[in-house]
């Protein structure tokens, strides 16, 4: 009955009020910098280009079908948008379980769900394309897109989509850090394709090895697997690659098991430097334990055919290791399409694509970005100083008072969340305390430089959200949620007070909750990371694992479907078939 | 209990007699043609050779792993050869389901079985080699061998091995019947890697009609998906994926399902000739209903980028049909090294390689060949007539008498299957009645030429196997049977009088023992052809053909994986994700 109601509810909405249901569009904006205005003028846009919206639904194109493009059409509830995907993959990949599909834990078709499966089940039609945005026009609000078929069926035609809204959700690509020779002969792990790849790759290096004429040596290289960084997925792979080896490959290899060897290099100082500093022990001493090479300080300068040059950070002595197989996971970079449209909007000079705290990319007011190709541009304290206080000083003193501060405080807070973090890493209970502090005493009445002073710190709080499933999926139920509501908080809005502007934000401001992470690290052991500090290490920790992933998949198919993975996989151990 | 004993035995035999137990080897024969005499100098010279043997292991080399290669595996339970494989691909892969993989019903890894998997299980050594034998020199004993790993990790490398008997089962490559474009354009459907290619190809197709700016006929061209060949492959193909495209992809794609068209080219006069006529009018019929366009007389004589072109049988006219996808399914041809060993052993004239049916290569006693690479030469009874005749007449009288038939009759029979074929089709109780039914009536004594002349419509039954499974199957199992016995065989030959020679051949011939064939039609139904000329069609066939394959798949866990593939497809439909 929920469901129902909240569709009829909106559907009424929807006829009694046709014009401010659709969602408000802002026109385009053409240069970049101009971020400290749009705060102010937002809504005033979009009210004006709502009045022009007339009967016809907004047409929203999501590019991408990965955690965030994927989260945010799942979200997606109202039906007065016109929706359309475009992705180079017309499906889902659930990728923290790709370091299971290489070694065959996990099958490939498991952990992906079919996009047009996905939004079958919609109440409201989706368009899916499959082919890769090459090009954003913000100015012409036009995407220009080319499709990769075989070439009997046109190869890559272009053909270009107009939009009125875009989300950006494409994810990033592999940093190679211009590491001459990576491209060419290191794996990588971010689509299914290369787990696959690295699954028979691996297979291939045990085949090899087993052929007649082939010196100890050689046996040695090919058997050599180095993984280059000691990130999760780089610490996951090695551990799921040393299972694979000791558990089946090794019974069925046993004339070239000996010459095993995995190296892990880490260019910091030690692995998993995310993480809390018990699970890296606990990890480098496992690896350690496993006969896994942990070697940290360790910067990869050349990948070679057969090997691989690295350089000491203190010795600076370099040295060269002959391998087999080589994974490269070192982190993101951004896509080149997004290179191209950062220098359109005048953000050429950044390394990634920035949004607001609403997730709009700045400078581009139809166009929104989550997932790794963008990152929140945290707005300052400092940059708003002055506005926030003379917000607060609605009596123009130049003075402000108790009052004065609870009136504006919750807003504060909401809008530099910076604010937060820091007063609970001074273990101050509220915001005044933070001016107690600063006096010494309770003081009643502050000016500006005080003010001022008071907050000096709070900014140092910034921190950029790590590019994980979990912050692009939150980022996508987000951004969703606005999109369905938009009709409602045109009228009522429910965001933090306007500091630089008048009224107060339509929206929330995207608040990333970290539910804590995981770092399995073989032997059905795995580390978690869990939020307020918690770190669990252990077998037990391996079955948190499973029904938190069990539990996240995105649809009833893939759950069953890696259930029964795993179940075969500890009836029948992983398959070595070179497919 | 049973198999220890057997082991036991087995062991002891070893024991008590070393050198007898090995297998016996027949030195290497350059040249081809000395067919007739084989016969008689085989028991001599194994004999001979068996004398040399000494302590050592015979080398075995077993060329592929598929149906024949892996029925021999299976079935080899004497330990007293050294065994080898060679093949380039390291699993086994349970090819009549290869129709169901290229649409997702069944999972690709499901149909395999790892090679290294399945001999680990052996109570003797199995060495296993991923290489492609390129050359087979029987001069010298030796196969020359080239991998097929990565650039990295040494490419195609060359290397060589000697062999005391070589099991050849490299199988057949695709027949292009030299039709310009077919090796460009076309699919095939032998290969694992060959389905997993034309199920992303068949979504390539989906998705790229979709696009936008592409016009009607286009559309129509890129959905028109081409059978060739009306054969239990190309028919069962067709049937999968019209149950495919109607049961899933019409919900998943609605704006382009209605352009969908399957065709079936087949240049004889009607599809599934190889079955009983009741099944090709049902087959016929259904795929008509089902709108897949049969075209029978149609033959291929050209294959370009995006169309092909036929000419019909009768009229000899020339058409031209845009398509978006063709498979190629109209039989096989010899591999080039197998064209290449029969030059070097005088069988360059032939079309296929020829064995005797013992499995042994004509004019090579160390090697066997079995499978879709050999066909049997059949003896026939006219060529052996005077020494079949003078066998019989012991005394030498110029006359048979009903006691000298009696004495050789079975031995003809198992000799020149033919001979019971042909009872059977004139409805004949005993080999006797041939030569009443000659001369009117039963007649006490004949004469060669009566003999003869009873004799001579007898070699018209001779009939080539078919290219089939089973029949691999069934050769493997008798070569290792063979293998398992000859110690035994040596001592009490148990086949037939050898006509040409002295005593007794060590072994029984190969027998086929047609067990039916299926031809799964779609829509869950299924025409089977049973032995005894029985028919059976329609659903309880298709649960029929479920339990018999799922009885016949190789091994415990290809039987777990594609029983709940099958379960899965019930409850979630086949995936459609592009890998």
């Amino acid at each position: 009955m929920r469901g129902f109601t909240f569709y009829e509810r909106i559907s009424k909405a929807f006829h009694d009020n046709p014009v401010v249901s659709k969602l408000l569009v802002i026109s385009s904006v053409s240069g970049g910098g101009l971020l400290a205005f749009s705060d102010a003028n937002q809504s005033q846009t979009l009210i004006s280009e709502s009045a022009q919206g007339g009967g016809k639904k907004k047409k929203v194109v999501v590019l991408g079908t990965g955690w965030a493009g994927i989260s945010f059409l799942k979200n997606l509830k109202c039906t007065s948008y016109d929706v359309h995907v475009v992705s180079p993959r017309n499906y889902f990949a659930f990728t923290p379980l790709l370091p299971s599909v290489t070694n065959g834990t996990v099958e490939a078709r498991s952990i992906v769900e079919p996009i047009r499966n996905f939004v079958r089940k919609k109440p409201f039609k989706v368009d899916f394309k499959e082919a890769e945005c090459y090009k954003i026009d913000p100015v012409n609000k036009k995407i220009h897109c080319r499709s990769n078929s075989a070439k009997n069926l046109g190869g890559t035609e272009e053909f270009t989509m107009d939009y009125d809204l875009l989300v950006v959700a494409m994810g990033a690509s592999s940093n190679t850090f211009n590491t001459p020779g990576v491209l060419e002969y290191a794996h990588f792990l971010k689509e299914v394709e290369d787990a696959q790849r690295i699954r028979r790759s691996i297979i291939d290096c045990y085949e090899r090895a087993n052929l007649p004429d082939i010196s100890e040596e050689e046996k040695k290289r090919i058997m050599h697997f180095v993984v280059v960084g000691g990130g999760p997925t780089g610490v996951e792979y090695a551990a799921e690659l040393h299972d694979f080896a000791f558990e089946d490959l090794a019974r069925l290899y046993p004339s070239v098991k000996d010459y095993l060897k995995i190296t892990l290099l880490e260019a910091g100082d030690h692995i998993l430097n995310m993480f809390d500093a018990r699970i890296t022990e606990f990890a480098t001493e496992k690896f350690n334990r496993d006969g896994i090479d942990v070697k940290t300080g360790s910067m990869v300068v050349k990948v070679n055919e057969k090997d691989i040059s690295t350089k000491d950070g203190k010795t600076g002595q370099t040295v060269s290791l002959p391998y087999g197989m080589v994974l490269w996971s070192t982190g993101i970079a951004t896509r080149p399409v997004i290179k191209e449209f950062m220098k359109q909007i005048g953000q050429g000079n950044r390394r990634v694509l920035a949004t607001d705290e609403w997730l709009r990319v700045e400078g581009c007011d139809t166009i929104y970005a989550l997932g790794d190709c963008a990152t929140i541009n945290q707005r300052s304290v400092m940059e708003d100083i002055a506005a926030i206080f003379s917000k607060a000083d609605k009596n123009n003193t130049g003075f402000l008072n108790l009052q004065d501060f609870k009136e504006v405080v919750d807003h504060i807070c909401e809008r530099y969340p910076q604010v937060n973090l820091y007063l609970q890493k001074n273990k101050l209970k509220k915001f005044e305390n933070l001016l107690d502090d600063s006096q010494g005493d309770n003081k009643k009445q502050i000016d500006i430089e005080t003010f001022k002073k008071a907050l000096s710190e709070v900014d140092k709080q910034m921190k950029n959200l790590p590019a994980t499933a979990q912050v692009a999926a939150q980022q996508g139920e987000y951004l969703a949620n606005c999109f369905n509501r938009t009709e409602e908080c045109e009228k009522n809005p429910e965001g933090p007070l306007r500091f630089r502007g008048t009224g107060r934000h339509r929206f929330h401001p995207f608040r990333y909750k970290h539910l804590g992470q995981f770092a399995p690290l073989g032997g059905e052991q795995t580390a978690a990371q869990l939020p307020g500090d918690w770190v669990s290490i252990g077998h037990s920790t391996q079955w948190l694992w499973y029904s938190v992933y069990a539990s996240k998949l995105v649809s009833g198919r893939t759950r069953v479907l890696v259930i029964s993975d795993w179940f075969r996989r500890f009836v029948f151990g992983r398959d070595s078939s070179k497919i």
